[in-house]
């Protein structure tokens, strides 16, 4: 336990930051859920101009989704990642930032899609998966270890997992290939009580076995940020956000306000905003993620916002107490 | 500190919920500062029924401004809450809910203005004061006192407050007649370890004396919220919201996610979604107040956000950029 209690207390020194934490940008995997990844070039380029300018760590550009589950003609590059769709944004990327994408269990060819790291400008591969793919996304770890890929498991609706599952889950994802482990709230229900009790749990899994904690926030609740610096605090040390929020639904921790909470001078806030103003807001009112009563309530039922989801994308939205009683009802 | 503890312990037994704590419905005195005091009877109504129906305990009506300072030609009538206007709206307020009003130190004719207790349907005087005038609200509130009402004192801008002048008047505020002291985070500027450090001083002093701590925060940061929680969780017990968030600039503590965090169940949301729904909502147009990047910025430099409330009002409104470079310079 000694890490956390060092890692608190750097954070406790409060003019002063903690090098360890690293800043992982999802823009634009994130929310491409709300526009089934379809984002023009100029926004990609823009966001990933913007993480370089900012010292952002990592950025998420997309999905790797088997072309057999899903069309080309239906969703956007950003659902597959195809090695020439990527380099014509990045390049060769000669930068400090690294590039990531997020394969789901079950989802994803990736014996064959995923291409040998020598050949592919991505950096690191993030296993998605829920409780009962367990094996699968141990499979999908070892596959891009064995390529040369930085590793996470990132084991998605933690606040629905039964805990004597979730601690043999912790043990055997902690015991494979990763560098890094998540602690995802999919669906925007924790309270910091709950953050702390978790990122408890996950750090005694990880620790001892040397893997990094990082942490993945919704903002049904309004407390993406929050929990995420709540993690932070605890020892979490890879930490998703995106800008202005952009994500599934009502969104994700926003990188403007973690910067402003992480002090690490490497940071830089104004190229966030620049990209913010011109190329994320002007999505607002198309994609029209971000925090809403409907995410809330779902959010304090411990469920999925697919409902909320639906009801915004529908003629009823802003009618709240509708969709309030259409969920008590099916209590 | 025994007190504490207990809060603390029941605070964490997390299906159960804790008795004390009360809240505040600051819709339509903090919301009055975005349009001058003008809402219409309907609104108030509508507000108040909404109170009534989720079982609120205290509903803040407005300000007790001197007619001498403020005219009623610019002001609507809340920001001076005659009795009549009340009346008008609450009659003689036959229910469980309690009225309160705000008047701030050095800007109320309290002597004349606030009329006996027997004479008035009010319940509370909270008495707003910075720290340089906290003789006159001690005065203010052995006025209130002495004419039979509820009092608190709300210290506002705590975050500017240096700690040696904060230590000293909270001293001498629980040292006054006062039911219940705020911590007030006016510039939206405080993540939860700080909370969490002013909460244990200010129950220093409030505890011993036997009175209760109370939360009045703003979203600046989008942690007006969570900063509440946090400050319920380590002991505060009067808890400041308002619905959908209305209020000076980024706005207050959602009374919609309070309630939801709470779990007492004499609070019910379904009132406070149908009054957002139905009243709140179809003034945001118009009133422009939440969670927006300037604020957060002003709120990350601990400042008013007076400089972003007239960034916002004005036609440069969006540009993000040329917001931060205008405050970076004046620096």
């Amino acid at each position: 336990m000694e890490k956390t209690e060092t890692a608190k207390q750097v954070a406790q020194r409060w003019v002063s930051y903690r090098p360890s934490i690293k800043v992982v940008d999802v823009t634009v995997r994130d929310g491409g859920l709300m526009n089934n990844h379809r984002f023009s070039d100029d926004v990609v380029r823009g966001v990933y101009n913007a993480c370089v300018g900012a010292g952002i760590d990592y950025m998420e550009i997309g999905y790797k989704t088997s072309k057999r589950l899903a069309s080309a003609k239906e969703y956007g590059p950003w659902k597959f990642c195809d090695e020439a769709d990527i380099r014509r944004i990045v390049g060769d990327n000669k930068t400090n930032l690294k590039l990531c994408v997020m394969a789901d269990a079950e989802r994803c060819d990736y014996q064959d899609d995923i291409l040998p790291k020598q050949d592919s400008v991505i950096d690191m591969i993030r296993v998605a998966t829920y409780i009962h793919q367990v094996p699968v996304a141990l499979d999908m770890v070892k596959d891009a270890h064995a390529k040369g890929y930085e590793t996470t498991v990132n084991l998605m609706a933690a606040s629905a997992v039964p805990e004597n599952e979730l601690r043999e889950a912790l043990d055997m994802l902690c015991d494979s290939e990763i560098e890094a482990l998540y602690l995802v709230d999919s669906f925007g229900a924790f309270y910091s009580e709950q953050v702390h009790y978790l990122v408890d749990l996950y750090l005694k899994a990880a620790q001892p076995r040397g893997k990094t904690l990082g942490m993945h926030a919704h903002n049904n609740q309004q407390l993406a940020y929050a929990n995420t610096i709540e993690a932070a605090i605890k020892g979490a040390d890879m930490l998703d956000s995106s800008m202005a929020g952009l994500g599934r639904g009502a969104g994700n921790c926003q990188t403007e306000l973690l910067l402003g909470f992480l002090h690490n001078p490497k940071y830089r806030l104004r190229p966030v905003l620049q990209c913010i103003q011109d190329l994320i807001e002007p999505m607002r009112a198309e994609l029209r993620w971000g925090f809403d009563i409907p995410y809330m309530i779902t959010g304090v039922l411990n469920e999925h916002p697919r409902a909320a989801m639906a009801f915004n994308a529908g003629n009823d939205r802003g009618n709240l107490v509708k969709f309030f009683d259409s969920l008590v009802e099916k209590e």
